[in-house]
């Protein structure tokens, strides 16, 4: 079996007030293939609202271990990065989400057995100094200088959307997500809006069902299949003019009874 | 003042159930720097509980605008993104988060004043074929095959952090960050744990009380540097015995009186 480096990921939640959070954190642990949570001596225990919260997460609750302190849930651990918005009497090298998956990576790719742990502070709080003091690295979220201040579940939804990006075995891009469509480049004129794009599309369906091409049927597969290719034509308001123009004489023509 | 792209993206909710959920969303826009949020025929108004979830994000929640339809929300936008977990009858190109960034990107620098949305779909069904169509492209956030069901304001939350990473002017990323310590790269032993860590430490520490250099009042800083120290030397589970051993031998000959 391929060895899978989230297996080795531990999610550490730091004397958390709220079991909701407990909770959201399982499910969004869950959805990025994230499996050990462990809990340092929370404020309340595991409780109904925790299990609805983390819905098809709750069975990483009945899993989850309890420490008393954080150095003793860390024990096992050999790499320790501790999430946090909070100045720091002494610095630790700070990392992004991004660069934290890249530091993963490595570590397990050289020791593909060592523990990484995760650590989360208090949702009021965060971490005390003599909390961060124990990690190797800090982790910050880029946020809003004015209001960077994300729930503990959605910081670690973040960040665990990072190391499934990095880390999973999975085959998780579709092809045209490394290769995206080109975007247009070359604008001479303001890209048109959906409601004129919707107004194109309208005049086709009419050209369509004018020339009977299209019965009833078979009209919203037609439908789907032109807001497509309107979609890759990316028009311009110049370009969209002389297809308007276009489609409103033709349709002139074809309503007008033959002499 | 420079251009902000993050100004020119609309988040549009569509038919959500949940009043908590449009405020867990304001939330998570507010922390990465997004402003307008956009509901499409909301099954229950906005709220105290909207309110309350949305915490610093609130002021969004006053500014929402709220339309009967889809089409009437993309009215005035032009590049449309519709997040998207379900399978569909006419695929659009797929984008990762990563990869929707680095299009809105490119087409904002190319459009600055262009308009862009990010359509979520409601709760339990999300998004129907109909309203995938109206979309340019679609976007998955790749998550765990057995259960990628992310919350609605968590899938928010992670595609606006890839925005915010890549579409903001602010100087989001301390220097570290960029260029993460080198992480040691060769290893004949296996890392020593956060235990064997502390244990080294606690023998320092020993070893500074017996020559009497740590004061009381300085040890808390003494610490925490050793702490610091102790993560950038990355031991192996060799150099730790070397070094334990070292500093026993040193603590019994302090300890034994000078004969």
């Amino acid at each position: 079996m391929k060895h899978n480096p989230l297996a080795n990921i531990s999610i550490v939640l730091t004397e958390t007030t709220l079991p909701a959070n407990i909770g959201s954190t399982a499910r969004a642990m869950m959805t990025m293939g994230l499996q050990h949570l462990l809990l340092v001596n929370p404020k309340h225990p595991i409780d109904e609202t925790s299990i609805a919260f983390a819905k098809g997460g709750a069975v990483l609750l009945e899993q989850a271990i309890i420490y008393p302190t954080l150095s003793e849930a860390l024990s096992s651990q050999s790499l320790v990065i501790a999430a946090s918005a909070r100045s720091r009497h002494t610095p630790r090298p700070m990392l992004t989400p991004d660069s934290a998956a890249t530091l993963i990576k490595t570590f397990s790719q050289a020791q593909p057995s060592a523990r990484i742990a995760i650590v989360f502070g208090r949702e009021d709080r965060g971490l005390t100094n003599a909390e961060l003091t124990l990690a190797d690295y800090h982790l910050q979220i880029p946020a809003n200088p004015n209001y960077p201040v994300l729930n503990v579940a959605s910081s670690v939804q973040v960040i665990a959307s990072y190391l499934y990006q990095h880390l999973s075995c999975a085959e998780v891009l579709p092809n045209s997500a490394q290769h995206p469509l080109m975007l247009r480049s070359e604008w001479d004129s303001p890209p048109i809006t959906h409601a004129e794009k919707q107004a194109l599309i309208d005049a086709l369906l009419e050209l369509f069902g004018a020339v009977e091409l299209s019965q009833s049927d078979k009209l919203p597969k037609l439908t789907s299949r032109l807001w497509r290719l309107a979609a890759r034509l990316q028009l311009d308001k110049t370009e969209h003019q002389l297809l308007m123009a276009l489609a409103f004489q033709l349709q002139k023509r074809l309503s007008t009874p033959p002499s």
